[in-house]
Order: structure tokens, then sequence, then C-alpha cells
């Protein structure tokens, strides 16, 4: 089984590390070559363009940034796949993309799985990710044993390949979700004398939950760089979340309100910091100052 | 050291029965009689009002439903609480109110520690609850040994008793912010085919917490009923954390969500079930059918 | 008919001399005794105590800043007024404690009309505000000559005083709602390179509105300062509106929503500024650089 | 000078009929062939494809139901308009649509003029009609003649084209802003015992704005039928609203509000009345009877 693997960022370059250790024939691609050439040890065939990479394999695995990526990279080289070989999207992506995806492979007589990842790039270097698959029955079995070389286990969602972007995004509503609780609440007992770090240490015996170990850690110590995932991007999935909900008819006025405090974060220069950073908006928005400051 | 225990609720009962089983002389009062009279047995001195509990105490213990029930038994009987006693204050309280009867207290020459409760009836039954003091260290220290026989754990946060209770109060918001972002989860997963279960299937992976595998399952099956802690109180509660948010000049959209969601709720009628069902107020508002309809 | 008026300030005072004007025997009581002294040259009758110019008067009128100027005035004092004497409560106070003023009336047998008042100091000097009042039908009707007396129209509402309380209120969100659209308009079309004085060109042509002229100039041109209606004050308003529509179970997001942008403004110390300013909040958020700066 | 006119519904009907009535040689076209055969006997041309109507045009103007229409008369037949030729847009689009329309027209040698307008139907029949033009000085030259025909005034904002569908959109996000802060304050004051009537007299009393007064009266009287504007529409342009101030990075959480409350309105089948509707949907939520049930 011959497979191709574009998109070797920080995400992309350790999955396709535990792919090609399970032994299996891996051509990769990337759009800045240098990433892609240091593959060239790991017994991989390094492909110079997407088409030449799809041209002759069976399975397909996308991981790239963003949908804009994907767009760029699979546009025109996609009729390049053969019929039959099956597209796994491991990308982020917006669910109208993922539908217009699931069209085309159809006219192209090809196979299609949207399988999205939870997992930061120490997850993914750990093999840790959570994987979410959705797409037929047939194809979500064909893509298992793939999937199951890059993470900790695979949570398979429905036949329709847009169900498990809608899950991948879902699931981010809740940490963003999460993340604004933590940044008021941490913002009203430092307002009452309470420090960060007992307030947290509360969260954690009350949540037991390594997610808001992480994240309230963070907020309490106003650690926000380097980045596990830029409020940026985070900012992006909200418009993704949002653009869902308004599709599917689902008001989410908690993903509103995410998706403003983002964007006022970004206006204030924090878009490249980790997406806790909303936590710091809400203790500047009550006249906090800043620790180290 | 005699203790006065007032309020025999879904709480206090429990909490009051395993001060008595550490062999602490214990007078309990309830405003509904019948309550404390169930407490002749195990050894308790019943009180027939609360001043006849509070005139020989050299601590109170109060844990009554809300800030109403604390001012009406309260506002009369503190006097007659002797001088150098200490009230140890579990009740979920504003504030505001908190800090009027920390001015109350020294004007009295009695002593006082906020020590509001984190867990339900289940969770006071079963030593489980965690348990947050502020005040003067000395009373604090005073209060340990009795608040160590009431849950698993006393976290002191500061010198001034309203610490406890804000820390209380944030931690209610983060719990109510998880919520609404799984309601609102759920709702957009389910419109795309997914069933609830499956998504909280997902959710306990990335999370492994206890609180969001709780609640999610209450949303997830819509079972809202007999009620944890009922919406109705989650709604008096975040009046109580925009208070204390206007107070402390610290501003907090969620809570301002939060607030308006669960008013909407109890206009329909949702006032007395679980306050999770926010998580059905999403999916009404998705048009989603609920279940067992 | 003797009048007691109590509350000079930039408000109280043009109405209390249009009064005047109108030859009825009025004695005047302020806090600061300097600005009742003011009216000794205008026939006026000077109070040194509230209660003074309570014990003989057949009806009461009281313009004061808050609720808590109200509450600070007449707890003690209103058992003075005469039984069967009319007090007509001007001030901008919460419908619970118009409730509660009107029940203690009825305690000592007097009468009540809540009577505030849409205007700014300038519309009370120019006797242009418009003045909305609730009581028993025979309470209004005597009220009503005073009340013609102070302002361009007195717009009739109810038997019981709160409905003139919570039409106060409820004018004001939507002033404020105003504002707030406005804000956040003038933002979005200066980042496409139009002015504000264009878009405000554009928007008095299809409002047609003096109050969108004024407040839309005071956005458009920055200028926030001499405060016709201060940003605190707004706040304060809020908080009333929440705190009626909480007792009321009528949601309010968008009061939610102002609230929280006031109370932002307010910990940016833009409290003393009007209430517009909440539009240069949202140019600030948008990043956009004050005038003059 | 031959002007091709495109889009001949509610609003493009009126608009085409006054540019006839002042002696331009028209062509029409509409993608409803019908409604473009009743302009037959107006003198004007009937061309049976886009294409046709373009070929020999000097001046293009569309007004069309939305964005989703223009992309699909205009994509294709775009390049059939001469050099040098101007395209005057006056549907409301998004922003980067126009942007897209700029771009497109410089490739072809063609000019452009983006020149939406504030008015319902009837004010297109009584031409009151208020134009927003933007674009090249020399284009909005050439455009003006045309659009004086179609309104009762026509505003110049700037030399970008979307500086003009910008302010479109601002103006009415402070409409859809007044809609929900009255629907609050009516279902506030209602609860309130105020009639709907007489707190609208209030309103107009205050605002002195035959807008409030229009809308006020649809949502005292629960009249959203038929509409003047679907709520349906009114969601797409707070969408486009959103669009651009995501674009444009400026928050404005109002216009986040809206379109939850819109899009809650859409989900209860409120979507083809007007959109003044979000009024009953605040009175819903707090529990009130409708109208006439």
């Amino acid at each position: 089984m011959k497979i191709a693997f574009i998109g070797l960022g920080s995400m992309g370059a350790p999955m396709a590390r535990h792919l090609i250790d399970t032994g299996v024939d891996v051509t990769v691609y990337n759009r800045t070559a240098a990433k892609a050439q240091a593959f060239a040890e790991t017994g991989a065939r390094v492909a110079e363009t997407a088409k030449e990479a799809l041209t002759e394999a069976d399975a397909l695995i996308t991981m790239l940034a963003d949908e804009h990526a994907v767009r760029e990279v699979l546009d025109s080289a996609l009729a390049s796949l053969p019929r039959g070989a099956l597209h796994i999207s491991m990308s982020t992506i917006s669910v109208a993309y993922s539908r217009q995806l699931a069209e085309r492979h159809i006219q192209l007589n090809q196979r299609y799985v949207a399988a999205p990842v939870f997992g930061r790039p120490d997850a993914a270097a750990a093999k840790k990710l959570w994987i979410v698959a959705g797409g037929h029955a047939e194809d979500r079995a064909r893509a298992r044993p793939l999937l199951e070389a890059m993470g900790q286990g695979v949570i398979e969602v429905g036949d329709d390949p847009i169900s498990a972007n809608t899950v991948k995004l879902a699931g981010n509503h809740v940490i963003a979700g999460m993340l604004q609780s933590l940044g008021e609440s941490f913002a009203l007992v430092r307002k009452a004398g309470v420090s960060a770090e007992q307030f947290l240490d509360i969260i954690n015996r009350l949540f037991k939950s390594p997610v808001y170990e992480n994240y309230g850690n963070n907020i309490a110590t106003e650690q926000f760089s380097p980045a596990g995932f830029k409020l940026r991007l985070g900012l992006k999935d909200m418009r993704l979340i949002l653009a869902a909900a308004d599709a599917s008819e689902t008001p989410m006025p908690l993903a509103s309100l995410l998706h403003d405090r983002m964007l006022t974060a970004v206006v204030q220069d924090m878009g490249d910091l980790d997406w806790s950073v909303v936590g710091r908006l809400a203790a500047d928005d009550a006249g906090l100052a800043r620790k180290g400051e």
C-alpha cells in the first residue's frame, strides 16, 4: 500500500514519522521543500510536487495548517489521485469545505474519510492524539490501521465525513469555553485578593482534568508563549464553528462571544500567543496588572 | 467545645451528622422543626429557636439554602452569640452580605470565617466536599478541625472572609460555563448526525474529568431530574457572581450570557430541573427534538 | 397648596424654579445647603432639614441624583410627611425601591406617584422634559398640574407606580442600545475609510432624529466632556434595568451586553465622560486612533 | 447612453421605471422572464439573457436580491460588458465580493461603482431611496445622474467601492440594534403592566424618528406580515456585517448578538416575517402571550 503524506509541519511531521515507523511505503510532500528533505533519511520518498506524490498513491493523507493551505495544495492536484484511492483529510477545515471535498471525490471516483485530530504537537510526537473519523464504513475500515499508527485512539462517528469535522470543531468550542470561564474567574478571585495559583489548585481538585491543569496553569502564570495553539488559529476555528452553526441553524451565543473576545485579542497583538491568552484579556479588562509588569 | 449548627437541609443534615460523629457537643436548629427532631437520637441537642442554639455556643455553623434564609435566621439572633465565639458561614451567599456579616461580627466582638463548600448532597453524605475557608489566620486555625470533619479537604484562601465566598462563586462560574459550552456543542454535533453519546465519549477521553462526565451525561441523556443543583439556584448564583463582578469592577461577559440563558430557562419552566438543563435549552433553540418526545 | 421640593442639583434646581414661577408655595431642601440658599431670593422657603420641609407639606417632590440619595434623605424623614400628603418621586430609582416606597406610603397613609423624567439638564432648564407618571388615577390627577409646570408633557402610564419607573428604565435601554450600535457601526465604517462625519450625515438622513443627531455627533467628534449624562450613571441604570428584568423574568441579552461594555469603560477611566463614550470603546477595541491623538 | 438594468424584483422594478421615465435608453433583464416582459410596454428593450443585455451597454445597473443572485447572473456574463463601460452595483453584497468585483472590473478594463440603497420597496416606488456611492471620483460623477433618477439623494463616500458597501451594512446594523433594544424594552414594560402602545407613544416623543415609529409600530402591534424586509434577509445581512467586521478586525459584540437572535428566530419559523419580529422573540422569551393568541 502506497501512502502519500502531505503537510510536514509541527503536527504532520511526527504523524508521518509514526506512519513510516510501521513500515508502510510513504511518499511525503511539503510546500516548503526543506521540511520534506528531512524525511529522505527515514526511508520515505520525497515528492517535488503534490501531483507527483498523488499519482500512484493508494491513500492520501493531508495534514495542513488550515483550509487555505489544503485548497492551495489540493485544488489542482486532486485529479491526479487514482480512481478508488482513499483521501484521509486530517486538517481542521470547515464543514462546508469538507462537504465540497466529499462531492469532488465522488465525481473523481475516489474515496474520502475526514479524520481530524485532538492534540497539540507534543501529543502528536508522543502518539497521544485522539482521531475522529467520519466516512463510509468501508472507507473508515480502510483508514483505521493508518490512523491507529498515528494516535492513541480512533473514534468513528458516522457515515458522513462532515460529522467528524463537526465533532472536531465542537470539541474545540468546549475547550475555548473553558478558557473564557477560567479567565473571568481568575480575574474575579484576583480582585478579591486570592492568588491565581490558589484558585488553580481548587479548580484542579474539582475538575481533576489535565486540560484544566494545563490551560489553567497558562492563565495563572500568564505564560502564553511558546504557543501550543495560537490564538490566531483559535479565532479561525471560532469562525469555522460559527459557519457550521449558521449552516446547520444552531444558535451558539457562547461561540459568538468567544469569537468576539479572540478578535479583540488579535487587535491587541495577542494573535501569536497561545489561545489561553483570552484569560489575560479578561484580566486586562478588569484593570489587573500583568505578571512581571 | 459547644457547636451550634443551623440548617439541616440536604446539605446541612449530613454535614451535621459527620460533625456529631466526631464526638463534639452539637446543638442543632432548623426552621422546619421536624428536620431538627430527627437529630434527637444522634445525641445532639435540639434547640427550638436560633437564639437558644446560639446563646452558649463556642462556634456557630450555618449551612442554609441561600442568603435570604441566612438573613432570616441570623439578623435578629446574631447578638445572642457570645463574645469571642466563632461563626463559620458555609452557605453560598453574596460577597456583599459576607462583608456585612464580617462587619457585624466585629461590632459584636465575635469571630468570623466564611467557608463555603463545593459538592452536592451526595458528596456531603460521602464526606467528599471541598471546603474553602477565608478569615483571620487564628480563626481559620480554630475552624479547621471542624471543617475537616465535614469534607475531604479544606483550602484556606486568605485573611478576608470574602475571598472564600468569591472563590466559591468563581468555581460555580467555571462549571456553568462548561454547561453552556457543552450544550451548544452537543446541539451542533447532533445537527451533523452525531449522537450525543458518541460526542460525550470523545469529551470524556479529552477532559478525563468526573465533572464533565457527570454533567455531560445529564445533557447527553437529557436527564435533568432529580436535580443535583436546581437551575433556579444556579440563576441565583449567577446573580451573586454578577454582583461581585460589578462591585469589584470585573467585566464578565460570559457570566452575563449564562445569567440570560438561565433566566430564559426559568421562564420556560425549567427552574426546578438540574442546572445542566441549559444544555437542553441550547438544543431547543436549534430546533432539535427532545429525547422521548 | 404647600410643596416640599427636595434635590436641587442640575436637574432639580431648574425644575423647582419652574414650579416656583407658577406661584405655588414651595419649601426647598438640599443636602448641600448652599444650593438651597440660592433659592432664598426666589421666594421659596429654605428648610434646614428634610424633616422640616416635609412637616406641613401637601405634596413632596423628590428629584435626587440616585436611589442612594433618595434613601439617605427619605428613610428617616418620610414619617414626617402628613397623612394624605402626596409624594411625587421623580428620581431614577429601582423598580424594587419604588415598590418599597409605595408600600411604605400605604402604611403611613400617604399618597404616592412615581414620575421619572426623560431629558438632561438643558431640557430641564428649557422646560422640555417628558414626564412619565404612574400611580392611582386620583393621585395622578393631583400631580398633573405640578408636573405640567416642569416639563413639556406628562404621559400617564398606569395605576401601579412601578410602571412609570419601568418605562423610564426601558427608555434609557433604547438609548443605550443606540449608542452601542452607533459605536460599532462608526468603527466599522472608519476601518473602511469612511469618515465618521460622513456616516453621521447618512444616519441623520435615515433616522431624522435629534437623539441620533446629538449622540451621533458626540461619537463622530469624540466629544464626551462635559457629560450630559455620565457613563457611571448609565452603568447604574443598566444595573437597575437588569434588576427589573430579573425580578420580572424578562431576559434582556442586549442589556447584559450594554452593562458589560459600560463596566469595561468605567475600568478604563471613562466613568465621568458622557455615556456615549461606549462609542469610543468600540473604536478602541478595533484599534482605531483616538481623535487628536 | 445605453443602460442595461438587471434585477426587476420589488426593489429593482420601480427603480428601473424611474430610470426609464427620464428618457434614457434602457435594456432590462430578469432571471424570471415574466417580470422583464412587463417592461416591454414601458419602451425598454427586453433582453433574453444577461449577456445580451450587457453587450452594447455603456452602463450596467444590477439590483438583485442578494450576493448569490449577483454571482449567478454576472460571473459568466461580466466579460460581455464593453471595455470602459460602468457597472453600478446596487445590491446588498458582501464587502469581500465587492472587492472581487472591483478587481475583476480592473482586469476587464471596466469601471465600477458600488451604490447600495437604504429603503424598502415602498421607498423605491416613491423615489425616496437614499443611495450611497463609492468608487473613483470620475466614475461616481458618471453614475450620479442615473442614481439621482432613482432616489431622493446620493451620498458619495469615497474612492474605494467597498466604502459604500460597508456603509450600507453599518446602517443596517444600526437599524437592527434598534429592533433588539425596542423588543427587549417592550417586553420589560409589558411585564410591568404598561401597554406596548403607550410605550411606543413615549418612544415616538423621545426619538421623533419615522424609523422608530414604523418599526416600533410593528413590534407594538405584532404585525410582522407582509414583511418590508424579511428576517431571513436580515440574518444574511448580519452575516455580511460580521464578515466585514472579521476581515477589518472590528469587534462587534452587538452584531454577534443580533445574529444569534435572528438565527434563533429563523429556527422558530419566523424567517419570512419582517425582521422586526426579533421584538416578538424577546416577548416570547419573557413568556408574554402573543397578540391575538
